[in-house]
């Protein structure tokens, strides 16, 4: 049962692309489940599985006692590609200068930016939280002074530790270490469980920034393929851990930047497991995990019996980016990684862990969130509205399921740079997908950032980067 | 001439050090120039200076037409010994445990705080400047709110390299990168100058906190004996440069922790100098620059015309620890220091930056460190005085020319761990001298912060703890 989670997946995958390659045509009837069962060597009830999933992704329809049926009109545009398959190399990333290139024009202000990953200022409770933070330095002049304690102040900690008492295995606050941001704690946990030269395990596409740390810190990538609304493809994981190829994996299971996809608890569960039984560490980037639009995403780390995952997160997302203020929960690892922080930075500024700590315990976060995430959904929503408008037929873009980004795969041989170049001339801000792989992948691809309210001035920067694409 | 400057002061020691051991009584004639020119196979030019040199620490009487004397009183316990000779070997730094056994009391409120080496919020302006704080993050609200520029905020650096003006190497706002604190930039530059395995040579007794560094990011350590007036030997320093034993330095040169001296800039000018020659980095801590009660002392950085020099400093000592605001001016090592910094934290947070460059545009940073210089002066002279009164006859301490801490040297033998463990049960917290090197030195040594105005209950611990060294 625990190896079918896997195995269906790849045959689901390997089905979709045999009907999207029209091996199987529109209307016509699959082999039955005990033939396919013999033809992929697996049981009856993983091929069953793989109906179930097909069905709901629409690609098939199961006809009762007549059979299986290749759907009449299969998945359209709204969704992104099937799982690819690809052989299991690490690479070396070398991206860094690329990186820079793209990102540089951020700070001009004067463009339309669609190029961040980024909630709006202009959703959120700026005023507020800055009248917050004036009052507990008031109110804490001594503790706002001063050095913390290296693991964070106690009123934070114990907040965000009390957060995760839904969890099958919550965040003791002893576990947690306040960290400059989300990012510091991604790098400490690099440095923690990898050293130069190691492997890596990163998702495809991966969020840029976790490639660029792997190239600056000469570490190797070794991408696997990721299903843009399941995740990361189980399988290939435990074949690259069975291989003894990673040393760790570095990956989000919520509202994962660029594709916006939530794991589901089975699948977090599964790669907790993994990680345990192969004792490859996850460093689980948990920074969207907040704007999950729908339910109560639970880290891959609620699931963590043995310590194996180094959670990271941040408010930069879901609050204020100019705190820098983020935290890691490293598990096993605690003890080196805590030497790592301190001696990086000793402890981190204190009068940002009163101000969270004071948002949590009002319960005024928990508030902003829900309303945050109401507002992400319908921009995003909004946003892929005019993408799909604007652009030339044959661009396809997902549903995401948390995040404020779009990740919108142009009509194949489109390249994304070209469009880059273009669109920064006509004031647009955007990031081609090249960046989000260290293996030269996802050139057609474009990421595009839905944090802004959708104003006429955002419309007419979509529609004509829509214009300039047609064009292409 | 050049190469005199680094003879004379290892022929200063062995000189001194045959006068404290007697082979040359109070009183007694030394040999003439020539005779020891002749001896040291230096020239008479070499000689006349380590006779200056030891005129001016008290070791000698020079009589005109007579020849040189030793002093009736050789230096009496304002002095700490003389410069040490040891052979010059790199040694794995192995302190973790015992730095952060000896810290951990640094939490407990209730104790005399004799540990940390930091200005007490006693002596800083807190409500005035968290005054200001709350000023900024209200006037620039959006800045405070987003991430900034990697660099740092430009009403910062732009201040920052404006104080610079006056060296003769000014750094400018373009080289400033803004970092969480000192610390993060001393590892920054550990790591963008050497490898894993690699030795760094750092003064004996040096800041543990680099030692740590060194320690955890599995980098060796070579020490050079360290004068406690003129700081770190440049001949020796040479020695290790020429034989390729060091990859970096780790130094400080304006009121060195622990040991509290300012070097000349003579010195500091001669440091650069073969740093450029043997190309071998120096990474400059220059924590303490702010603080040095007399003149204006220039850091190693304003000579640095190659741009060996990664000069790091923060206001954590001079201001505001809990502001976590530091920056490093990398030289020619920008590049790839700025790429590590962007992954390892991406920006520093926004308010701090922006409340410094405030306080430094209107004058106030300037008129505070006059304030500081003036307290901390007499708070380590009080504490001195205290020291010499309590501690047992032959403890000697010298008087720094910054910062605010005492290296107290007890009777030789005594072990001033035995000395940390017995304070603390009696409610006080000092830091033995063994965590100031690698290599197992300084064992009779202590640490004491001179941060607090002398109270009577920081009089009493002192006593007390004279007297419990006294028991020993």
């Amino acid at each position: 049962m625990a190896h079918d989670l896997f195995l269906y997946e790849s045959i689901s995958a390997r089905l979709r692309s045999h009907i999207r390659q029209g091996s199987y045509q529109a209307g016509e009837r699959l082999p039955s489940t005990r033939t396919l069962s013999r033809l992929f060597q697996v049981s009856v009830n993983t091929v069953t599985q793989c109906f179930r999933q097909l069905e709901a992704d629409g690609f098939i329809e199961v006809r009762p006692r007549s059979g299986v049926f290749v759907a009449d009109e299969v998945p359209d545009s709204r969704k992104l590609p099937e799982l690819p398959h690809f052989p299991l190399l690490p690479v070396e990333v070398s991206l860094s200068e690329e990186i820079l290139h793209y990102m540089e024009p951020h700070r001009q202000l004067e463009l339309a930016h669609l190029g961040i990953a980024l909630p709006s200022p202009d959703i959120m409770p700026i005023d507020r939280v800055l009248r917050t933070f004036r009052d507990v330095t008031r109110k804490h002049a001594r503790d706002t002074w001063d050095y913390m304690h290296p693991h964070g102040h106690e009123r934070f900690t114990h907040q965000l530790s009390r957060r995760s008492l839904k969890y099958p295995v919550p965040i003791t606050t002893e576990d947690i270490i306040v960290t400059n941001g989300c990012m510091e704690a991604i790098e400490l946990a690099l440095r923690t469980v990898t050293q130069r030269g190691d492997t890596v395990a990163v998702e495809t596409p991966a969020y840029y920034g976790s490639l660029l740390a792997l190239d600056v810190m000469q570490r190797r990538a070794l991408e696997i393929p990721t299903h843009y609304r399941d995740g990361v493809c189980l399988y290939s994981l435990e074949q690259a851990f069975k291989r003894g190829q990673v040393r760790a994996c570095l990956l989000s299971t919520n509202a994962q930047n660029p594709l916006g996809f939530t794991m589901s608890p089975e699948r977090k569960r599964k790669l907790v497991q993994l990680s345990t039984t192969y004792g490859v560490p996850i460093i689980e980037n948990d920074i969207w995990g907040d704007t999950v639009y729908e339910g109560e995403a639970l880290p891959a780390k609620a699931y963590d019996e043995a310590g194996m995952v180094i959670y990271c997160n941040s408010f930069s997302k879901s609050l204020m980016p100019g705190l820098r203020l983020g935290w890691v929960a490293p598990g096993r690892f605690h003890h080196r990684l805590r030497e790592l922080k301190q001696i990086s930075s000793i402890t981190t500024a204190s009068a940002p862990q009163l101000l969270m700590g004071r948002l949590m315990e009002s319960g005024f976060y928990a508030q902003h969130i829900q309303h945050l995430r109401r507002e992400l959904a319908k921009q995003t929503r909004e946003t892929a509205d005019l993408v799909l408008e604007g652009f030339p037929a044959g661009t396809r873009v997902d549903s995401p399921t948390g995040g404020c980004v779009l990740w919108v795969g142009l009509p194949y041989r489109m390249d994304s740079r070209i469009l880059f170049d273009q669109a920064l001339a006509a004031g647009i801000h955007t990031f081609p997908g090249s960046v989000f792989s260290a293996g030269s992948r996802h050139h057609n691809y474009l990421r595009l950032n839905a944090g802004s309210p959708v104003t006429e001035r955002i419309k007419a920067a979509i529609l004509q980067l829509g214009e300039l694409a047609t064009k292409l």
